[in-house]
């Protein structure tokens, strides 16, 4: 079984490298959003792309077991989204990707946003090709999951605490949460969002903006072909 | 792949058929309790105990990646628990399952809950003897959950709609969920539960309890060894 699993691995690390490759060419900078089920993930994109159009052109790579749902949701928003169905699978892979990035074609100097399976283990272990992976957290979701679930935040640059607005409503101890993750990844960087009232989505936007920016200034200049 | 998945189903099958003997000739009644991360399957378990005990012996396993917090959460109620660490695994297996039952020895005529991994997509496809799979999904967590996470919806007898005091705070139309639920499986039963408000919890607990005394009177009596 290990082995199996090592050879699933490092076949997906390849087309991982191919994938950022890929990117990195045409300055495009990828995010990897991953978390449970229902945290919030799509809402967040789509709030996110209203904010970011057009001066940012966007493009989205969807995954779910079933369902179109969600692409569609991205394209009112105006942003080429497609829809990747896992079927039983539980995570996107790096193969998956890269069909989708043929089919995109995302422009240059763009954002690309990967929203993965709703599911906080087995996309942990996979590399897309991805800048970041972003962990998105409801607050409904308890304080306890970044201990219970430590590879996914170990593999998070960034943790999104989302749902803010029902912390009224709950007993949930932000603090012990962060606390939580630091735990597990000291170095992981926290905002509190709330996606559907707005709150912390500047921050989380300008994140955004920032890693655009850089991902356009190291853009790599595809190898020069030497005349024959 | 394909040739490798179907190996560890039949052999996991193997197993969950041991278990499924065991229960039954002891009359103990188990529940295989699945959602995503944070949906409030230990409150809900927490609560139910409660009121269960003592008239229903109970006892409980507990799946998770890392942590053996839940398993405090549930000895607390006076039930023995043992927690089962998965660590980069995603659910759980009917060996694990065995191999806590041999450990644990549920007394006859009792209740076995089992905690599986937060995760709506691989549990759904493993058997662990469970008389039942009951899936937890929060309201927090959208509607369309049983349309995206298709088999876990099909694989569960029933489902409990939680956090429904959190109803007046979210837009969230719980005839639409149901609808959903129905349309993957037709025959699902719902529940809709607040594990920490109590509401709709009498109904659930009839439910634990009536299967506990079906099981009893099921009861398979083991095999008599033929006097030689």
């Amino acid at each position: 079984m290990v082995q199996v699993e090592q050879d699933i691995l490092a076949k997906n690390n390849q087309h991982a490298r191919f994938n950022r490759e890929f990117l990195a060419e045409r300055g495009i900078f990828a995010v990897n959003l991953v978390s449970s089920p229902g945290s919030g993930k799509t809402t967040l994109l789509t709030e996110s792309i209203k904010r970011l159009l057009p001066s940012l052109p966007i493009t989205v790579i969807e995954g779910d077991q079933q369902t179109t749902n969600d692409a569609e949701r991205i394209r009112a928003t105006g942003a080429p989204a497609l829809q990747i169905n896992t079927g039983k699978g539980c995570h996107l892979d790096a193969s998956m990707v890269e069909r989708a990035l043929e089919r995109l074609q995302p422009p240059e100097e763009s954002v690309l946003f990967i929203e993965n399976v709703g599911n906080l283990v087995c996309p942990a272990a996979f590399d897309l090709g991805e800048a970041h992976k972003v962990v998105v957290l409801s607050v409904t979701e308890g304080e306890d999951k970044p201990l219970k679930y430590p590879d996914m935040f170990k593999a998070a640059t960034l943790m999104l605490l989302n749902k803010v607005d029902l912390l009224p409503y709950l007993t949930y101890d932000v603090a012990k949460c962060i606390e939580y993750a630091r735990r597990v990844n000291p170095a992981i960087e926290v905002m509190q969002v709330s996606a559907t009232k707005g709150d912390g989505l500047d921050t989380w936007l300008a994140w955004v903006r920032l890693h655009a920016v850089t991902a356009r200034h190291a853009r790599v200049q595809p190898k020069v072909v030497a005349a024959e």
